[in-house]
């Protein structure tokens, strides 16, 4: 939507939209610089404090997927008028406000309105050493490639709102949704990763693109080392978000052996994450001790040379 | 909303939603402080351009009232799937930028999302010295007020809707929503202002009830010194929107002197502002040297000890 507008040419502009990563970056005269991002979306679990807490969890990780600490946050806050009761309200407040806290991110305010739907997320600034950044750019040809956290929150959340996903399914994926990127990017810092990006709306795929893109290279995924939440892989065959199928559309040109591989397995690189994991590059040796490191993560793949295909499926 | 959480106690953070200011502020440890603001609304104006235009000359007021400069912007947009051409998005968020960029206010991003009623704002951030900092606190007895915008945004947007108010009117209440608060800030600023807020959706009585609270003074306000927008006092006998009548209950237990006065003339007082003037206290020699200067502003009352009334209209 922000393509229509002129590129940034300010020296102080060190990222902005032009470039899909996955926050903007300003530099402050004091050398440091700002790291900022928006994120609201729709309920995505029944439960209205865990809602809050996945909104909070789900717009910090921008801030870590840059290399960030978060510091402040501004609430956003769509709450229908009529059947909502204010307990409901409250609830999604407090579930964003603790896991702020537990991030050490500073609520300051906020903005609500009357909408017809319930949305709810935040703006977060935090600080990030210029010299730190950790953006779309920096991978190299034979780096490997980890994901923090199993893919499949579009398809479980689109399953649920049809009744047709277990408790345990769903717990499961709230529980992930609500993890913050913190350690991870803790974790991408002291195995010196090259580049990350966090999986969100865009799916593994449209992420890794823009990561492939910006750095020049192909990137290849093992798709059977793939994390995955219980039950997703089941639930694909049924329950395929809208954006799961925006996101085929979208990318699927750029892809490279889809044919061979399993239908269920293939939509879910295409799934939209809310909350999703990191996907870090990083060279092999470190990739492995990260991966055993943290838990959750998985090396999944690595980058080579640029090929016809900027993302290779095996 | 905001209540049901507990106050920070973190030293950094010198204002938050907690004394009704118009935006938070977190001190940084280079000494200076991020005075940071979100917000957006549904269009008050038929024209795209104008109205996004509007939505961030409203955005960075926050940040002026508290005498800070805009650093840089985030846009929020929600936008219908059906029938909205993408030309009006595009007019929009153009409309957002040049007037962004008038204020020297870089965007770094964004988010939107599809939704059945047009939304659009920013969160913003800005910088300001600690020491300079305009809050609600600083008025004291024998001050005096300025305003520096006319009152009547709500009442002839809500005339605009009905169709009953002349393409006149709406252009003059365009034309003061899409002004910059930078040179009332500034004015504010060189004239020794003690305090100040923007007037925006509690309108002149709410925003002026904060800053009587928090300085511990009444205010007196001349009605009949009230800058009022063309047409407004007429348009207000018939075109009340939902917030002057909110604002009036929530408030008019607060404010002595309502029944000596023309009901028109009253209700604008409770006019909920989109992008409304700055309200300013200071000096009162100060104060005529200010609304002398900057076109527009007018000095509308005075500061007196606190009385049994927060707000008095005489």
């Amino acid at each position: 939507m922000l393509s229509v507008l002129p590129r940034n040419h300010d020296p102080r502009v060190l990222v902005d939209h032009a470039t899909g990563d996955d926050a903007g970056v300003y530099r402050l005269d004091s050398g440091e610089a700002l790291v900022q991002t928006v994120d609201f979306f729709t309920p995505v679990v029944d439960d209205p404090y865990l809602f809050g807490a996945i909104a909070a969890a789900n717009a910090l990780s921008d801030v870590y997927a840059m290399g960030g600490r978060p510091l402040t946050a501004l609430s956003i806050a769509c709450f229908p008028e009529r059947e909502f009761p204010t307990e409901w309200a409250a609830a999604i407040v407090k579930g964003g406000y603790d896991k702020l806290s537990e991030a050490g991110c500073l609520l300051l305010g906020g903005h609500s309105v009357r909408d017809a739907e319930i949305k709810f997320g935040y703006a977060i600034t935090g600080l990030v050493d210029p010299a730190h950044l950790l953006t779309n750019a920096g991978a190299r040809a034979g780096d490997a490639l980890v994901l923090t956290k199993p893919l499949g929150t579009g398809v479980v959340a689109t399953a649920l709102k049809a009744g047709a996903a277990s408790d345990d399914v769903v717990a499961a994926a709230a529980s992930s949704m609500a993890t913050l990127n913190r350690a991870a990017a803790e974790a991408a810092r002291r195995h010196g990763a090259r580049a990350a990006t966090d999986v969100t709306g865009f799916g593994l795929v449209g992420h890794a693109l823009g990561l492939a893109r910006e750095s020049g290279v192909t990137l290849e995924f093992d798709l059977h080392a793939l994390p995955l939440l219980p039950g997703a892989r089941q639930l694909a065959r049924r329950f395929q978000p809208g954006g799961l199928r925006a996101n085929r559309r979208a990318y699927e040109e750029c892809v490279a052996g889809q044919a061979a591989v399993d239908q269920d397995l293939l939509a879910l690189v295409f799934d939209p994450q809310t909350s999703g994991g990191l996907l870090i590059c990083l060279p092999a040796e470190a990739a492995q001790a990260l991966a055993a490191e943290l838990s959750g993560a998985s090396v999944i793949g690595h980058a080579r040379a640029m090929g016809a295909a900027s993302i290779v499926l095996s």
